[in-house]
Formats: structure tokens, sequence, C-alpha cells
């Protein structure tokens, strides 16, 4: 018996275009018959939240961060030319009139492969965010957790 | 027999500092007999722009994309620090000044030690490059050659 | 006799998140047993600089980036909502509410784990930074030595 291979990413960054890259990948991967595994920790957490504003037990600051971060997905920024929000806009047309798959498409699709979504329990305490306001599905651990993924993988990267 | 290690890199930044960063690494790892491939996507396609103008069919928003990316290694910018230009001339000045190899050259080197150079064909697709706009001698290929090659690497790196 | 795992990590970042997530893998890392290298290079060297101002022979280009470049991993700005240094000190703010660990005690704790603090030599030439400047007890080395840590690691990240 051979051993699925495993691609693990840890996902730092919260830019449209490097969370595009990320999901890309472990997509790819996925196919491949990988078994895959990303880490959201820090900005990359702000890709599981949800749409809506969710209630929560929060301090000040908690809300500030809440207020101030991206919510869900489509509404990341671009890490190069985001223009004041022009540049996310170029890419999603592009991505619609190539037949390309918009960013929230590529995480449906990594659920609907089993990909593993994790959310970093020390970032999410760091930054005020609660269960709640993640997308559902997302497991919550910390670094040991990544690091037993990661330590007999193929492929890792952070990105 | 035993086989060459392999190191791949994806190479998703456009800053000069961090192109620099990816071509020096890939240099020591083909001179330490490593197979290597380096995975321009995103903004690191525009490291593999030739320095001309290149007449290409293109619809509007290409043109747009075209025009504000910068046309090869040469004309990056900084992640940090870059001053409107001030900072690339600087790191510029000090490569002089060491003797080290300006980004150019070390493109230049990867060629002569066989590093594949290889551009990833979705986003290209998407920021509306064509082949005729990259240097020579650079492979167009997917998501799945990517993995093919990462997936039995030893050193593979996110840049 | 089995041998230990290795994470190996290109520190090119000098962001104090960036840094800390580099920090806090390195440390569960060295936790569960593996031999860990941090390579500081490009920007990531500033997180090695001492607090205090250290008198060294530089060329005028040389004393610019030493002004310039943030003196140490306290100083260090944010990669997001950085917001003229307010973002870290919500940052702070929050390790501290949360009894988490500020930067320099992570980077203490590496070195209390026997993390292989590594400075590389080529950026540290050209940025103009000399060893008297960086913490006690860091290497110097260049681009060989890390391919020789990395080409045998597990985990191996740039970040």
């Amino acid at each position: 018996m051979t051993e699925r291979k495993k691609t693990t990413i840890v996902l730092f960054s919260g830019d449209y275009d490097k969370v595009m890259a990320a999901y890309i990948i472990a997509n790819g991967a996925a196919a491949y018959d990988h078994e895959v595994t990303i880490f959201h920790t820090f900005w990359g957490l702000n890709a599981l939240r949800k749409d809506e504003e969710i209630k929560a037990e929060k301090s000040f600051i908690e809300k500030m961060f809440g207020k101030m971060m991206p919510r869900g997905a489509n509404k990341l920024g671009l890490s190069k030319m985001n223009m004041a929000g022009m540049g996310p806009k170029m890419i999603k047309d592009v991505i619609k009139k190539h037949n390309a798959l918009p960013l929230p498409q590529l995480i449906e699709m990594a659920q609907e492969q089993d990909i593993k979504l994790v959310a970093c329990t020390m970032t999410m305490d760091l930054l005020g965010l609660k269960q709640e306001e993640l997308l559902d599905d997302v497991e919550l651990a910390g670094v040991a957790a990544y690091l037993a993924d990661a330590e007999d993988g193929n492929v890792n990267l952070f990105i």
C-alpha cells in the first residue's frame, strides 16, 4: 500500500491574488490525490470570514480589527496594483472573461474536494475572530497540528 | 544510481528584491547539481518580460495591465523602501559596488545553468501576457506541471 | 538510530507579523525536537539588529540604509494595516492581553532552544550591516550553507 502524497500550505496572506494562488495549488494537488491542508493564520483568516456581520462578544480593540479587516474572500484587496479597489475589480473581470473561477468558488471547490481548512487558534485570539464568524466546516488548531501535517509532507508552502 | 536533488520555486512576486532572492537560491541549487525549476505566476511573470514593447493583439483591459506592469527584470520595484524608484537605484548601486550580479545577469546565469524557467499559462491569460512578450526559452505550463516537479522535490519554496 | 527531522526557514521579510509567524513555527518545531535553522536575508536581517546604535565604518549609502531600516525586532512594522505604527502597537497590546509572547521574547526563546540563527553574508554586505550590529550568537553564512540545511529538510519555508 502506498501512502498518499501531502500538500500543506500556511496561508498567512489575506491578499486576493495570493489567496487565489494558494487555492489553485491546493485544488490542483487534491485533483492529483494529494492529502491537502490549508492552515490559515493572521490575515489569511479573513478569507474564511462569512460575508455577513456576525454578532459576537468583543473587546474594543477586537471590534476595531473586526471592522477594518475584509469580511470574506470576495472583499480582499490585491498585493500589487490594488488602486483603491480597482485592481480587484479588474482581476475579477478578467477571471469572468476567461471562465476561470473567482476566489469564493475556489474555496467552495476546496471544501468539495475535502481539503482540510484550518484556522489558527492563536491568531484568531489575537485578532479577536470567533468561530461563528468563519465558514462552516473549518477546523480550529494550533502550530502543533500544522507541524504534524507538514513534517512528512511533500509540498510545504508559506504563502 | 542516485537521483539528482530537486529545487522547485513558485515565483509569485514581481519585486526586485524577492525575485533576486529566488534567482540566487536557484543558481546556488543548480551549482550544487540540483534539478531546478522556477514557476513564474502572477507578478513574477514580469521578471520574464522583454525590455522592449512587443505588438500583440490585446483587449482594452489587457493593454492596461500591460502598460502598468513593469517590463522586465530591470524595471521591477522593491517590496520595501521602494521610495518612488530610489530604492531600486540604491540596491543596484550597492550590487555594482560589491561586484554582485544584478537581476538580469542572474536570470541569464540561470538560463546558462539549464534552470527550467516556466511561465504559468493561467495567469498569462488573466494578465493578458503573450508568449512573444517573454524571454526566449521560457516554457509554458500549468499547475499540474508544477505539482509534478514539486511533489518529489527536496526544496520547495513559494516566493 | 533515527535522524532528527529538520525545519529550515528563509526569513526574507522584516515585517513584525511575518517575523512573528516565522519564530512561532520555528519554536514549535524545536519543541517537537526538529533541528531548526532560520536563515535571515534582506529585510529579515533587521529582526536580528541590536536595539542600540552601534558605531561601524560605513559608506554614505550604507549609513542611509542603516538609518532607514528598523533597529531590531521591537521596531518592525506590520505587513498590513501598519497605519504609521498604530498597527504594531495594537498587535503588541493584544499579545500582552492574551499573555502571548512578543517578538523579542520569541527570539530569545529560539536562542534558548538552540535554534540556529543565521545571517546571510551577501545581503549583509549589500545593506551595509556589520556583525557587531547583530545579536550575539548569530552565525554568518551564505546560500551554500542554506542549501545544505534545506536539501534534506522536512519543512522548508520562505517567509
